[in-house]
């Protein structure tokens, strides 16, 4: 089975997968207090600053849900576009987990501005009203969207004039700094952004996701919450070797290349079918395309995909580190056949 | 390096690592929506029975956790062993993700009786009272111990007849029915055992530990528990590959045997230093013993292992799927080094 | 001092003063096993029909709060408008206590329609998204105005269709019944309502709200929840006492009529102010205007009162049980100054 | 009806009645911001010290529950007296509320000391085990005995040394300052206690309790939290009047003092009565007692009291502010008849 469903349908890249056979040998001791956890940590320090703390969990939801709630109290609001994925997708792991409210704000191609979140910047000392915390973008964005380091800073610099701060949902973090041709510290930790959920999984790894904490003390007692959250891998070499594996030899960037310049190409040759609309810039590994409605469930027989908006026939197309061009060249084979059979 | 400190020091089994490698091909559906997980599922009916509902998560205190408050309310208390995990390894999980109320009795050898919790049976309908709402016991134990079927079902007629429901933390539940030489079922299912956090990871898996509703109806909108408690895998497949591999060709019993049976010689060579007692019946995988206090130093700097008990100078060896002959030879060594040399 | 600013800047009703002085005497048992509880429970049975459960809290955030809670699931998401109490004025406590994703959409002057929620009733079954749980309106609204039974019926309807609830926050219920002419059970019970947060403390009680659940099942277990929930009142007999003056005599009628009356009165008068704006029809006992800004502050300094928006100059001004001619004259001739002086 | 069954199955001293009353006029800022509730505020801090912050909520489960939730975090564990309130009586609401893993540890009398305490002081720094955070006193405790200043400096020096705060459940504080002979900041802040739950509702008000810290630095955002936490009164002034009743002219004093002494005179005839047996000192306003097991139903009858302990028939009598000579006069007549009789 061949998909654009999501960059997760993907298996784990070849390397990352001999890292974790490269470390399967003999006994550590559990819970982090290794020396591949050392060295995963040092890499990541590398990329993000010295003062970077680094607690690594499961999953996504775990990344934004804690990062989050640690971040803020249980009074406070967290800011964001009404398309992001912990106001979407998290099965309401923010407000049942972290006690948070979630105030969703219009989005432009899933970004918002300062202007979009000034509105929301009120009740501050009123007891009856949450208390804003933080901000919370998404980079790059649910759309496939990349938010640009002034874009960054100015919306740091809003959160911290009103005492909250910015946490970055960086899921696809890679395929941000990729398009954007810089280092992640260039639009993280310089921004002046706080917390930043970064995750392994999308872009070739088996499983893994990393709480930083840009500013030391954020990341006070985060030990106690990780392992009360459910969140301390037992064998938690498995995750830092392949961590190891991704920032070594720079694999975080090939396959981000790769899988931005799928969606590339494939945006490319969709602009010869008449019938598709590219709804979206495509700026990293998605493609958002209003195609129609007929040829969806057809579609999806043969590649895998989902809808994103059934009203307007609105359909994403995920690239992944291991997309082919193979993949791409069917794939616009089998539109072009649908689009030359009307 | 080479420890006895916990059995999930070691790393994969190979024959795990090769699942891994062998579904690593192509895309695959995320969240469990995969061949992978239809085939665990099933396999994990056949040792559990047909009824059985079953749910992947990351680690043990997701398991217990989650276990324990889906077949409970907020109100409810949850009455256990002094020593079980729930009670002294989970960081306050049960408490604080699912409010639950726990309620330790003394323990015997890590087990308990009716007799121990019949005293915290009362204030059924007094809304000031946390309402007994589920036992918890551990098999095998944290004490190495393991519960005889008739005792579980004793446990499992109490709960029933207070409206209550008998959990298990299976963690070690393989190295149990080693050493009870019995199916899974027999000890579980068959004696009105209502729900199993059961455990792979300590027995020679990456990961992965499953949450069994062996009643049907406990398992009701459980998934939706799952996301929001941030344990759905999104690359499920490599869990599910994992628990596929552990029960065909009887790797999860092997594996099992083999630390048991490591236990018992390293046990048995211990009876012959006159300075070492065993302090509770080696059963399973974890040896228990009292030993001169100036060896507990030097001895860590050789082979890694915990204090249980600092007041009494009580350590725990616990035997792995890996451990050798020439592990137990070695330490047994030392030990013997240490005895003479007084 | 007088004041516009809210029905809770009243004091107590001499009336409701009387039944707590009158019950006064001799012991009682604690928590509500008392005759004046029983008394209290039968009047709302009368009120809302026979199957009603009714529990007494301490106030409007406990009773919405708790409502909610025990309506919904933690996976829950709560649909309501975007002006309403629990989603502007609770300090985030559905989230945090309840765990409950709220929704909010947009209001018509404080009034949600079906056509404002469906586009919020998607998801269902996909364990990513908080699912859907119940709809909760305002009766009368934040705004002032009244839901007409046809409407509450309509919204209950669509909720139960999609296995869902409705909850209304009543804490002005009584202004509503008076303004429809209707009793209560018109437009709650016999429409399908399923929980109702019924306030009395801002209708001339010193202080008591209940949260009605219409239909019998869902009060399960919830004597636990309250008191867990730190609702629990030992000497419940002071707010039942409340609740019988306040039914008995029709307390409850006359209060709500005479501040709906003296709201029309006021919004009556302002009329005659060219420089005011009604901005929100007057069905109860508010009045929105947006009046010139330089007025606010001196105007506060006589009669104390709250700017709803300050964007548009936007005020608020509520009438209570105690609001008296003379302070609508007084207000008026205040007003009429200013007019005059530009 | 006349009873012995808790100090809450009084009504309204009527000196508090009239408070209520008296400041039932006109109109006042809700939640707090009124003369009232300063001048109540201030009283405690006459009685606290100046540095004291004062929060009202309603009910004691709410002071205890919010005060150490406040002073704690959710990775925390409070160890208290198998027999406190906290542990007992609040259907779990540490737990669930506050997240909070309670420790109990044995009670003399009610009371604990250090060494019942320090084999739990264990595990810090070690995520996998909920990190001991506070100590929890109830002054009078639930078995009617105090701790003198100098054991409660004891605790607080001991808490304090581990970096612990020392929570005292003051629901009979003023029973213990009567005992004492003490201001209540002698045996308070004067010994370290860093926050008091105190309570009013049970020596004579119609309800209201205080959370107290002691150290203003605790008390940071929690007026966030008591709101959120459904614990804002919207009407305060009826809470702040009758502490204000309550401190002046010494109500609380002459109140405790009552109780207290109706106590010690049931204690002293009841040594007359050969089949009864006292249990505990009676040092504040309870009597516990073993008494023939067919006494208790027709007792019951006449005078309601509770059950303590079924397996040894040991039952519990309280006095209160409103305990007359009459009652224990005829209640020890009834007594003697049951002895005479056998």
């Amino acid at each position: 089975m061949r998909s654009f469903a999501s960059d997760n349908n993907s298996g784990i890249h070849p390397a990352i997968l001999k890292a974790i056979q490269d470390c399967n040998t003999d006994h550590t001791v559990g819970y982090g207090d290794d020396v591949y956890t050392k060295r995963a940590i040092e890499l990541f320090r590398q990329h993000f600053g010295q003062h970077t703390e680094v607690f690594f969990v499961f999953n996504g939801t775990a990344s934004n849900t804690l990062g989050l709630m640690h971040a803020t109290k249980t009074f406070n609001s967290v800011i964001c576009a009404d398309t992001s994925h912990v106001n979407t997708d998290e099965c309401g792991a923010p407000e049942r987990i972290a006690g948070i409210k979630l105030i969703p704000v219009p989005n432009r191609n899933g970004k918002i501005k300062p202007a979009d979140i000034m509105p929301h910047l009120e009740g501050f000392g009123f007891e009856h009203h949450s208390q804003p915390g933080a901000i919370s973008i998404t980079q790059s964005t649910e759309m496939g969207t990349v938010y640009k380091p002034e874009e960054i800073k100015e919306l740091a610099d809003l959160a911290h004039q009103n005492s909250m701060l910015l946490h970055i949902d960086g899921s696809r973090l890679a395929n941000a700094a990729v398009a954007l041709g810089l280092p992640f510290k260039n639009f993280t930790s310089d921004c002046g952004v706080d917390i930043v959920s970064f995750g392994g999984t999308k872009n070739g790894m088996m499983m893994g996701e990393a709480i930083l904490f840009l500013n030391q003390k954020l990341a006070k007692d985060f030990k106690y919450i990780r392992k009360q959250n459910m969140q301390l891998f037992s064998k938690m070499r498995f995750i830092s070797a392949q961590f190891i594996a991704w920032f070594e030899d720079e694999l975080w960037k090939k396959n981000a290349q790769h899988a931005n310049s799928m969606a590339q190409k494939l945006a490319k040759e969709i602009q010869t079918i008449p019938q598709i609309k590219i709804t979206v810039p495509v700026e990293v590994n998605g493609v958002f395309a209003e195609i129609p409605q007929h040829w969806i469930e057809p579609l999806k027989k043969e590649f895998f995909f989902y809808t994103w908006n059934h009203l307007r026939n609105e359909v994403r197309w995920m690239c992944s580190f291991d997309t082919t061009d193979k993949d791409i060249e069917q794939f616009i084979g089998l539109l072009k056949k649908f689009s030359h059979s009307e």
